[in-house]
């Protein structure tokens, strides 16, 4: 393998090297790929860089012009994954007419469902999630991480935004705090909602531990209702003084 | 460095190996305190078993005669934190009168609050909640979780029924919701909340990222108080056809 080759046909033909501008991001998008895939079947914990880049089918130290670390692949990943479940909200309640927040009534069931159901189908989305704060935004650069929570923050106030219009008697800030709670949850629920083969079978068999089986897309759902269903009359005891 | 030094005096002085009953149960103590403290320090994350051998004056191979690998010496931290959360529960309610759930009343506002700062005091506790169905029961015998997983479900059982003496009108299930929403929360807030250092200056310093910054304890009282107020509101919407 010499770094030479570069022919007419090379944008053409699998690169060795990526040189040229679209090669390199095309490089960038297959490690990125890899990684994705990687994490879908396995668990963003179990990825390691070296796997990485043998799926990408790079060299580790090829890929290391490209990302920092395995965890700026990763927060990279979850960035473009924030508007993929922005996108599932506005799908789901962009044509909903304004409601009360009536726990009862169809627009905060409806909401519930639609937020859940955002996360539900997106796993991938939810394992990187819980790993935010904790590892991937602890071995970036600070650059990065403005990066990444600039991404973050817009789409938590664009999803307070689209249940806000459905839902208009709720504050944005009271929008904010339902968004805001029902990532993190997401976040740690999907953890719980997909424990290692060895531990489900475990959870499944043994009478004792039947409350450690948790079903993501319900529980997430009955959480929500129950948070929008708080938010109007927990109201006072926040204004008023302790 | 020999293994044949056992004399009468030993068991006045520093052992070199840990031989009698007594022995091997301080070595555990030793590790397991040497590894609180540093993930107190420096966070979970960043503790290894190396380093909890340097801390706790032995050899790794030593080390791994008494726990089979860093995840199961925190999920025993874990195990062993759960209980005094608990007892905070009790202190902060037990002589306290039942009342309504009224998200406005006193013994709503209370339970938050008892709640939010029995995570808040204990910051390594919050720390390892995030850890556990992440990484903690993920590298642990089956076994090992399954006592772990024993210990923390009888706790959440004893914290919901502290919560349901209280606020009568809630039900088991409705208590068991409470607490397990707010105890995944604990774990992903405190992550959010205690930044690395270099993290925590930049969301302070941008006005971009000002609600990067959260407060742990306001924040999980309040969200303590949004869930509570919602329980009972909600009901309809989960009892009835969807």
């Amino acid at each position: 393998m010499t770094t030479s080759e570069t022919t007419s046909a090379e944008a053409a033909e699998p690169f060795l090297r990526a040189r040229r501008p679209e090669q390199k991001q095309q490089r960038r998008e297959d490690i990125l790929a890899a990684a994705g895939e990687l994490a879908l079947a396995d668990g963003v914990r179990t990825v390691s860089l070296a796997g990485i880049a043998a799926r990408a089918g790079i060299d580790k130290s090829a890929l290391l012009r490209y990302f920092e670390t395995r965890e700026q692949i990763f927060l990279e990943l979850t960035a473009r994954e924030w508007p993929g479940w922005v996108r599932a909200l506005h799908d789901g309640l962009d044509s909903v007419r304004p409601g009360p927040v009536d726990p009862a009534g169809p627009t905060v069931r409806l909401v519930a469902d639609v937020v859940a159901r955002g996360f539900g189908d997106r796993p991938l989305f939810c394992d990187l999630l819980a790993h935010t704060p904790l590892n991937l935004e602890r071995n970036v650069s600070t650059g990065g991480v403005r990066s990444y929570k600039v991404i973050s923050l817009a789409a938590v106030d664009e999803a307070a935004a689209v249940v806000g219009r459905v839902l208009p008697d709720l504050t944005s800030q009271e929008c904010l705090e339902f968004i805001a709670a029902i990532a993190s949850l997401a976040g740690s629920l999907w953890q719980i909602a997909n424990p290692a083969p060895a531990l489900a079978a475990l959870f499944a068999s043994d009478p004792e531990l039947a409350h450690a089986c948790v079903d993501l897309v319900p529980r997430l759902r009955r959480t929500g209702e129950i948070l929008l269903a708080g938010l109007i009359p927990s109201r006072s005891a926040s204004d008023s003084p302790a």
